[in-house]
């Protein structure tokens, strides 16, 4: 069982192929979800599965799974996937690559005659990427029960047409839609950041998911002329958002390892040159793998928040929007991958998923894992998105045998 | 000489007279240069000025001069004037006041059939605003050479018209442009800020206008996802900027007295909530009375940038835009206006003016002064722009001796 291999060149030329559906001239793909060229990328993925021996169906919100049965059919399957969908200007790896990377297994599987104890099943989940429909994660967001059905079928997009009417136009529209038992879920991804590559290592063994705190900070002073206003009576917004980005800065730093903060929008009024800012609006983006720090990062900002409206003799509304506790991923599964890596002799290192996936709602219903590798500078969301032949090949090989230690098989 | 006496009732009728044309329904003014509003305004202060026996003449950029012959007309005019233009949402009192008190003064030397020794000349500038055709004071800077006649003729508007044509269709374009020999020129304003109110000041001498200089200064940095990037490793352009701008506030509390230091546009991109910003840019507005002073500021923000952007790896383009020296007044003229305020005793002060207003074109050929009242809570450029009777026509009575003051008389 541990020599079974992958073979790269073929993951390489399936990702390179699904990569003209909807391929951008500056080297990127264009394929929104629920669009012609999602219905193509579909319809290929299927055609692909359906070779390999797959029975392929899908869900009332799209989702598809490819199922290769194992030897005993009442277990229940173990389950790899991503997504199709992309960035309106994104990457050929981000979604495609845990797809193909879940047809590779398979077809390695078929190659070696192999059979697993538990039935494979790669799934693709509609409209992870959020970009036509928000939010981000529809498919198994519904499929584990974050979102109602009704609810999810009924989202518009910019043009008022429904996720629903969508999905029947391109025909992916089928019966049901919720999670079904399932032995574990792995998930291979580009890391999206670039800790492996600046860490010089091939895999990511991801150990769960970042919590996140989204906040809306809105500062108001008094928009009054530049030129004749001293600076003692001064009551400047900007001034105040200024000190409220160093401290989340400083934060982020103050609470390693782990944390992330950033401020990553700032709109400030009436924006004129010569006039003080009477209103600045700023969000945060707070990340942790632990809950309790991120609680205690939460104080601190709230506390540097109003030490700077207070300094600058501002109105302060502090909205905290979102808090999405860390994920951690099961024990078994990060196992199963670290010694995938291992086994494979690849340079490895846990991690922790700042970016959201799919496996993180899959986590709540599946004993998950993830597998990361390097993509270079760390780029995506991004046309100029890019890895190496060798790592997209080593992940899959990784992905082989955490699944193969799952499902079991000779 | 001393017992003239202005009538402040008078002065404040007509002010709010000429405040109906183009009122507003917040009670401010909307009389865009050279719009047929503007003509009406030009034309009642016509009528207004030929009823006090007044010559009225304009030259070819649409100043208008009412001239009030003395006793010997061979000795350059005591000239006093403002404009009549107002921002899209002005105030009655922004240059409306300076004209009409210099009418005032008119009325009042005829009530008490006092001749002067050298003409007074009431003039109003065209287009002191900028709001219309960009930039402000072309009426005063064309008059005093800082602008061509042909080039500030062709500046268009927002919609392409042109001065030069928008001045012909209300029918006030004259012949010939070019500063005269003049005696003196005051004008009196709104302050413009809150210093004479916090202050309880009646009057401000002006002892002169700031010095200013503008800059554009953008920081590159590299976007990337906030998410799956470790602090260590970002180029966050809006945590630069964020320094730059409590430096700059830093820089204005450190050159007291007299600094002022503004950021008042910052952009930042892609203003995404959870993507590290890429590229910051932001505009900073310095002003300070000595020019030495501002050339210190001007050193302290240049180091301030270069640590920010070193700080952060980021990219630094630093510009400066605008560099104007300070004005320092005629010590007559503001000698002028303090004796002036001494004799109407009024509480005054010295003050020196954060705006730029036609008399600093002026002071560049003329001896010049001003005269600040208070306005209510600092508050200008707004239609609730406010100021009160009693101050209106303290500041009229202080210009009538100190226009008596240079033009002589009995």
């Amino acid at each position: 069982m541990e020599n079974l291999k992958i073979d790269g060149a073929r993951l390489w030329d399936s990702l390179m192929e699904m990569a003209q559906i909807g391929a951008t001239e500056k080297g990127g793909v264009n394929r929104l979800a629920l669009t012609d060229l999602d219905r193509d990328s579909r319809d290929l993925f299927r055609r692909w599965c359906e070779a390999a021996g797959c029975t392929v169906s899908f869900d009332a919100i799209g989702n598809m799974f490819a199922r290769r049965p194992g030897r005993n059919n009442n277990l229940p399957p173990v389950m790899t996937g991503s997504h199709l969908d992309s960035q309106p200007t994104g990457g050929k790896f981000d979604g495609a690559y845990g797809v193909l990377a879940g047809l590779e297994v398979v077809r390695a599987l078929n190659d070696a005659d192999f059979e697993t104890e538990a039935p494979v099943e790669i799934v693709v989940w509609t409209n992870e990427e959020g970009s036509r429909f928000a939010p981000s994660m529809i498919g198994s967001g519904t499929y584990v029960g974050e979102f109602e059905l009704d609810a999810a079928l009924a989202i518009t997009d910019g043009d008022g047409l429904t996720l629903g009417g969508e999905l029947e136009r391109i025909g992916y529209n089928g019966e049901g839609c919720g999670n079904r038992p399932s032995t574990a879920y792995f998930e291979a991804h580009i890391e999206q950041g670039p800790i492996l590559e600046d860490e010089e290592k091939t895999i990511g063994v991801v150990s769960g998911a970042q919590g996140q705190r989204w906040y809306e900070i809105t500062l108001t002073g008094r928009e009054s002329h530049a030129g004749p206003t001293p600076m003692a009576v001064r009551r400047d917004a900007l001034v105040g958002a200024a000190a409220i980005v160093t401290a989340v800065n400083q934060i982020g730093h103050e609470f390693q390892p782990g944390a992330c903060a950033t401020v990553g929008m700032i709109e400030s009024s009436p924006n004129s040159r010569n006039v003080i800012p009477g209103q600045t609006f700023l969000t945060v983006d707070f990340r942790h793998p632990s809950d309790d720090q991120l609680a205690r990062m939460n104080e601190a900002l709230h506390a540097a928040a109003e030490t700077a409206a207070a300094a600058n003799k501002l109105e302060l509304d502090f909205k905290q929007i979102w808090n999405c506790p860390a994920t951690v991923f099961d024990a078994e599964c990060v196992h199963a991958v670290r010694k995938g890596a291992e086994i494979g002799g690849y340079p490895h290192m846990d991690i922790v998923s700042g970016a959201g996936h799919d496996a993180v709602y899959m986590a709540r219903v599946a004993p998950t894992g993830m597998i990361f590798v390097p993509c270079e500078d760390g780029i995506s969301h991004n046309e100029i998105e890019n890895a190496t032949p060798e790592d997209i090949a080593a992940g899959c090989q990784v992905l082989l045998h955490a699944m193969l230690d799952r499902a079991g098989g000779k």
